[in-house]
């Protein structure tokens, strides 16, 4: 028989994962691989996070749980609204989720409907566009202009062209660590509200800015839709676990779609997850290298030929105007893996139009390996 | 500003879920309850599971891995093929999955675009319902009959009525435990191939057979998709780890669509499901206490006036038809739990037209707690 494949599944690939996984391959074969081309922290998960693992495998069952996730760990999630940002939020709205991944595609899945329009900003995360257009939804991709970040003027813009059902934006965002400044965030949410359009804030990078206090989008009212993740400053990534913050009136339906799409996310990353607002010490320890290599970049990438697009003001990455080397970052990423044995992004992923001459570093990794790569790239360059 | 919820997040609940979060809800105010509400074992993952998950926790990073998750869980699974069935699979059509969940939605997304029937059974799992309709998939309910399984007649009548462009079946099935014979597996895939319909075969409940030797829809040629999951046999439920396998021309499309939608499977769950292959003597242990439960319910349920509705030939399922006691089982499972402190599943669940008159109680807990179940059963009914 003939396999058909749908319309849908022909979305890009994620080139960071296709990139990824051609890293893995090398290593396989005994290349000494530096990757900085995912958003991913070399550190491990902190250590009370790892206790809490293994003494919950040696008590015995790791079971399905709430849909909604374990109690203790909503109510700690509530928490660190009041503490870190003073905003009170009801554990009854935080959803625990199988990393942002999840929370994405629930979100979307909540609010919009086949046909609907949802705003994207570009550059940006390549998986808002794919998941969009997996569940039938049209991704309408925002340009930015300098400064890096949407602004209420471009969003409205956006929608007066043709109406938008909803909007996504990060705050520091992929691929730029850009960050909207408060009073801007402040607009855009106003705007949301007078237009019509759901607000959905990624907040994944918060606690990796490097200039300004976060800001939560909560700060401005209970109905924009927040979602977050153990994943970077708390250097959980193959744990698979994250929340979202969302309005009661979709608490309920998310939690159906819940059940039925993913059950529970992993009970033994749910309560390992408990023990991450505790270890601020060592996650700050961590952050301080990721201010080091953030240092190292802004110098040493522009000596490269390797300009920086953006103010790198949170999260851990450079994205780099790369023209002077290349004109096609997808092929320059595939020789940089190859002959200089450093991964990075090829800028197609988070930006379709333009991204073949960009290219995004991750500095998530150590400090010394970043220091290799660079000198690797001078080595290769010359 | 006013939230507006999508049509598609309307689906029904997964009332099992709610009944599970209810059960939880009793148990924190200090109420015994017994759940035979979730098909979950209440026996911990094998003890080389759990031990190769602590040893990945000292070890360090818990990190993304390849989309289509780790080399040597895929070329375990393969081998799996091998020696379980005596089919070869190449381990390059292995995906591995955040538990079966996941691997409907890729399955689902690969293969069918926005509007394509894709037929299921009734009764049957309701989550496959309840994804298909989140995706904008028309479900094509084939009621089945009094043997309790899809057969390529039932099949063909209903592509007949109007074109499938998908069907999905389960042997051992969920709610009833009823297998489709193999000659009779073998006809419907036959006919699946002649209509050129795409067929996903749920197995998540093989090697939980008491009747027949497992056969997987791999034996009659590499076009289904087959689906797997080491939460029921394995009994690693909360650790979100399953498998496909599919033809060749699907990994590729699966993958991309994992990479945005999953990233990866949870890496501890990984790696630590490495290790449940050669877990049989434990499992073999723990599927001996379901068979003695198994012969006791065949008893005791009758004698309660709960009918088996279906053989139980495999699962741990038993699907009864409650109409001797009431003609509305969601208000007899809520009376049943708050009065006996029983939990088991509304039949609304798996039957939306008939559910009303059935229920289903699950025997994956220990032999103790299903017969404790049964005595207060017994009390409260007289």
């Amino acid at each position: 028989m003939v396999i058909s494949t749908s319309r849908r599944s022909r979305i890009e690939p994620f080139h960071a994962m296709d990139v990824l996984a051609e890293a893995n391959r090398l290593r396989q074969q005994g290349v000494d691989v530096i990757s900085m081309a995912v958003g991913q922290p070399s550190g491990s998960a902190p250590a009370a996070v790892r206790e809490a693992a293994s003494a919950a495998l040696i008590r015995g069952q790791i079971g399905y749980t709430d849909a909604l996730g374990i109690a203790v760990l909503r109510r700690a999630i509530a928490a660190h609204y009041a503490e870190h940002y003073g905003v009170e939020v009801a554990p009854a709205r935080v959803v625990v989720t199988t990393g942002s991944s999840a929370a994405f595609n629930l979100a979307f899945l909540a609010m919009f409907d086949v046909g609907d329009r949802v705003a994207i900003t570009s550059p940006g995360y390549p998986a808002y566009r794919n998941i969009l257009a997996a569940l039938g939804l049209e991704a309408v991709e925002i340009e930015l202009g300098e400064e890096g970040y949407l602004t209420a003027e471009l969003l409205e813009q956006a929608h007066r062209a043709a109406p938008l059902a909803g909007v996504l934006f990060a705050s520091p965002a992929n691929p730029t660590g850009a960050v909207i400044p408060e009073a801007e965030l402040g607009r855009i949410l106003e705007r949301t509200r007078a237009l019509g359009i759901a607000a959905i804030s990624d907040e994944i990078y918060h606690r990796l800015a490097y200039a300004a206090p976060d800001v939560t989008a909560l700060v401005f009212g209970e109905d924009a839709v927040v979602i977050n993740s153990f994943s970077k400053y708390y250097c959980m990534t193959g744990w698979r676990i994250g929340w979202m913050v969302v309005p009661e009136e979709l608490v309920r339906p998310i939690e159906r779609l819940q059940q039925s799409l993913y059950i529970s996310a992993p009970e033994l990353s749910q309560v390992a997850a408990c023990e991450a607002f505790g270890a601020t010490a060592e996650l700050e320890a961590i952050k301080d290298s990721y201010r080091q290599s953030r240092v190292m970049l802004l110098r040493r990438l522009p000596e490269l030929g390797f300009r920086i697009a953006a103010p790198m003001d949170g999260a851990f990455y450079a994205y780099c105007d790369v023209s002077a080397h290349t004109n096609d970052s997808m092929e320059f990423a595939r020789r940089m893996i190859a002959e200089a044995h450093v991964a990075a992004t090829p800028g197609h992923d988070f930006d379709v139009a333009n991204g073949n001459r960009f290219m995004r570093f991750s500095y998530a990794g150590s400090v010394r390996e970043i220091e290799t790569a660079m000198q690797r790239l001078a080595d290769w360059l010359r």
